[in-house]
Order: structure tokens, then sequence, then C-alpha cells
């Protein structure tokens, strides 16, 4: 196995980092990459790195991110002029990290501005762990309260309760099965996203859909927040969610039983209280165009 | 501690059986106590065992099947004559085996009323494990596809999905926050229930008021199935929902991260679309009349 093949499967069996997170380090990796690759002419290195970036493109088709930044980093690559190895590896590097640095900008201003929408003095309850909705609690840190679920598997709520931990923030931790107990508790729902369908529904780990459903049974509002190139053309009708081995939260082995581990799942637009983007606050029309 | 005590506190940690089986095991346990406990005097016998009734009734003040079944024992108990000690042991032992029969054919009728109303060739989600639906499955086995619930703590969607496996029904094993995925795939959801508070509330698992939200959303029909001793003249608002150690499902141990394991949840009438019982099909005005 090339070292390109192993990092894109190292990227397709992630459970631990959301996609933004993962599209930046698809980034990162692409540069390294344009600096170390063995070449000797400039369409070489360039065909053989967008062929990487290509698989990595189709690794996580769930996660509009990675498919959406490396689209522009492969397009940006394509535009550069000839010239010799040397300056094409330079240039494709600074490439990588405009986006890289494009998107954490992204992120942080998503999060302010989701911060602001939220207020000061509330309470929290989010699903799974969004490096985005992290920003936004360390904007509101001494001013916010949260409700965190395990998001089983593989449990990645534990790792954001240790984040809200750090920052200080009063936490209640609950197991996904109690969300609608704890949504009655909450001010404000907030999750992140892997993708935003072209209709305006989001594509997030499983439960965020019941979350939502139990917002709006609750009259409180559900926020979605991600930088914009969570954006997919698609519908979520042709959106394919990723399944995973059950063996991750070891079911039973029995006759006739057939055990199921679907990561994703699809909250309708007319749940969603509110995309906030690096932009702001997205209406659904406005979103829809894109 | 007693014999008494010691089979309350047994009652109280029970994570194993529903509300019904639990009902009927404390009238067993009356009636095997009332034939060997060591009394001089009818009177003492009598003052005894309401006690150790009393006890139990407020063992598991969410499930009102216990409360109700045991209150009609000890009502029963009350208005039995006097008489010699011996007459006395077999008069109650006659009433808790009366009353377990009646119980159990409550919950055989009840079931082949759901039975009839999912009707056969039907996909059926479910939450928890409640020996009246899976006398519901017992009924349509053969005709009928099941989609089962892990339902932590402490699982026992996995004792179902044995259940449903010897009956040889085809069953969709899924963790608790795939449910919204998988009541689009189901025909019904039908869950028992611990308690139907005077409202038509219906108290059961924690994440039967996901169910319940997600079925609503998806256009199924949300169907609550129980004895019609589930019956609580008390409102939602005034039952207690039981809180277990949250050591149960191993939540991280961090400053300002307090951790929490409530048992059940409260589904509103609104979300049920209909109530069935030994009875039949119930309506809410004719179920909140008692």
């Amino acid at each position: 196995m090339t070292d390109a093949q192993q990092f894109t499967s190292q990227i397709r069996d992630d459970r631990e980092h959301g996609a933004s997170e993962l599209a930046r380090t698809c980034l990162d990796t692409l540069a390294r990459h344009a600096g170390s690759i063995e070449v000797t002419s400039n369409e070489a290195l360039r065909r053989q790195l967008i062929e990487f970036a290509q698989g990595l493109q189709s690794a996580r088709p769930a996660m509009a991110a990675i498919t959406n930044l490396i689209g522009e980093w492969i397009a940006a690559v394509e535009r550069l002029p000839g010239g010799n190895v040397s300056t094409l590896r330079d240039d494709i590097k600074s490439i990588s990290t405009t986006l890289i640095l494009a998107s954490e900008n992204a992120v942080s201003s998503a999060a302010a501005h989701a911060a602001e929408l939220v207020g000061t003095g509330k309470t929290v309850i989010t699903h799974s762990l969004s490096s985005t909705v992290v920003a936004v609690f360390e904007c509101l840190a001494g001013n916010v309260k949260a409700i965190v679920t395990e998001s089983r598997p593989p449990s990645e709520g534990r790792r954001l309760a240790a984040k809200l931990s750090g920052l200080g923030i009063e936490t209640d931790f609950i197991s996904d099965q109690q969300m609608g107990l704890f949504a009655k508790r909450a001010d404000v729902a907030l999750v992140g996203a892997d993708t935003i369908a072209g209709d305006g529904s989001v594509i997030n780990k499983a439960g965020t859909y019941l979350l939502a459903l139990a917002a709006r049974d609750q009259g409180i509002p559900f926020y979605v927040c991600s930088e914009s190139c969570k954006r997919s053309d698609h519908s979520s009708v042709g959106i394919v969610l990723e399944s995973h081995d059950p063996a991750e939260f070891n079911p039973p082995r029995l006759a006739h039983v057939k055990s199921h581990n679907i990561y994703f799942d699809i909250t309708p637009p007319h749940l969603v209280t509110a995309w906030i983007t690096e932009h702001g606050r997205q209406h659904l029309d406005h979103l829809t165009k894109g």
C-alpha cells in the first residue's frame, strides 16, 4: 500500500473527527505529499497529486466539506502554470495553506455568529462532537451551560464533555435515549453538520434528527452551525449515509436478527430554525441558491 | 433484613422486567408469604402482609400496574372476614391467584387487539422490552417483521431480539440513536407502557418519546398497548421518573460534568395514535375518564 492509499483509508476509517477537521487534514497531507513525492516531471507531480486528492474526495461521500474543499484545491492546482517541479511544489503547498486558513476563519466566523444568536446565560443541548460547536462554546465560556449526549458509537460526546470540562463549562452528560427528557431543560439545540444538502437537509451523526424533533416539540430553536463549504448541491435523497461495522456496539448474534450501524441521519429543513455559516444566519432560499 | 425487605429491594432494583411482570411477581410473592409467615393471630397476619404490600407499592412509583394491582389486592384482603389463620392464608393466596390470572388475561386480550390493529405483513418498530409487545409479536409471528432498539441501559432490547429470534421473526437490531432512520422503514411503532397518566401521557423507557416523535414525523401510527391497570389517576406532571446510577453507562468523570441516568420519559398524548388495552382501542376521553 502506498502512503497515499494508507492515508486515504485512514480518512475513511476516522471516527474521531468532524468533517471540517478531516477536510483540513486532507489539505495538509496533500501539501506535505506535494513536498515529498518523488517525481521527475511537473505533469507527473500534478497528476499523481490530483489522483490522490480524488481518492480522498470519494473516501467520505457523506462529508461535503471534504468533497468541496478538495474540489477547490484540485481546481486551483489545475490552474497553476507549468514551470519547474520545485516551484510547482511550493505553489501547491501554498494553495493548501490558503484553503486551510480560509476554512479555519470560516469556522471561527460561523461560531461567532452562532454565539451571538444563542446569547448569554443559556443552556445549550448538542449531539455528536463538532469542532464548530466547540468554537461556539469557547465564545460563550463563562456564560453558558451545556447538555452533551454520549453519541454512540463511538461516543464522541465523551470527548466533547472533556473539552467543555476544560473550558470550565457546567455540563450535563446523558446517554442518547435521554435526549427528549433533556431537550426540555435546554434553551437552545445546536449542532454542527457533516453536510447540508441542496434542500437544506442536515446530514449529521445519527440521533441529530431525534434532537431536532425533540427541540421542535419542546419549542426551543434548533440551530445548525457550519462553514459554508459543507453545502452540497445534491438533494438529501442522493446522499449516501455511511454504515460501519455493527460490532462497534456489540450487538447480539442471533438467527433472523440483522444489526445495523448507520452513522448519519437526515434532519429535514422544516425542523431547522436557522442555518448559521461564516456569512451569518442563512435563510433557506438563500442557502439553497448556493 | 427481613425476607420482605429483601424482596422489596429486589423489586426496586429490577432492571429486567416490565411493570406487568413485576406486579404479578409481587402478587405471587405476597401469596407465598401468606402461606409461610409465622404469626399467631389472624390480625397479625393481615397487618404484616398489608405492610409488606404497601412497601412494594412505593418501591416503583413510576409503575402504576404495581400500585394498582397491589392496591386491589390490599382492598380485597381488607374485605376478608375474620376466622382462623389457616383459612385466611388460603383466602389471601386465592386473591393473589385471581388477580394474577386476570392480569395475564388482560395482557393477552390487549395483545390480540393490538395484533388486529397492526395487521399482517407489517414491519413494527419498538423500544424497550414489554411482555405485552412480545405477546403481540407472538400473535403475528410468521407474518410480521421487527425493528428492535438496543434500549440502553441496561439494553433490554437485546433480550427482546433473542425472544423474536426464537419466534423466527426477521428482526433489524439497532442502537438507540438510529431510531429516527429506522422509523422511516417501519409501518407501525408499537410500545408497552410502565404507566399511562391521567391525561393519557405514556411513561415508558427513556427514548419512547423520541420514537413517538419520529413516528409522527414519518407519518406512521404510534400505538401503546398495555393492560388497563397501567392507568394512573395522577397527571404526568406528578409522576416521579426513576433515576438510576449513571455508572450503568460508564460516563466520564470530569470536573464540571454531571451525568444523568433517568430511566423513563413521558410521551404526551398528542403523539399517541391509539391506546390499546384488554377493552380494545381506547379513545382519549374514555381513557382519561378511567
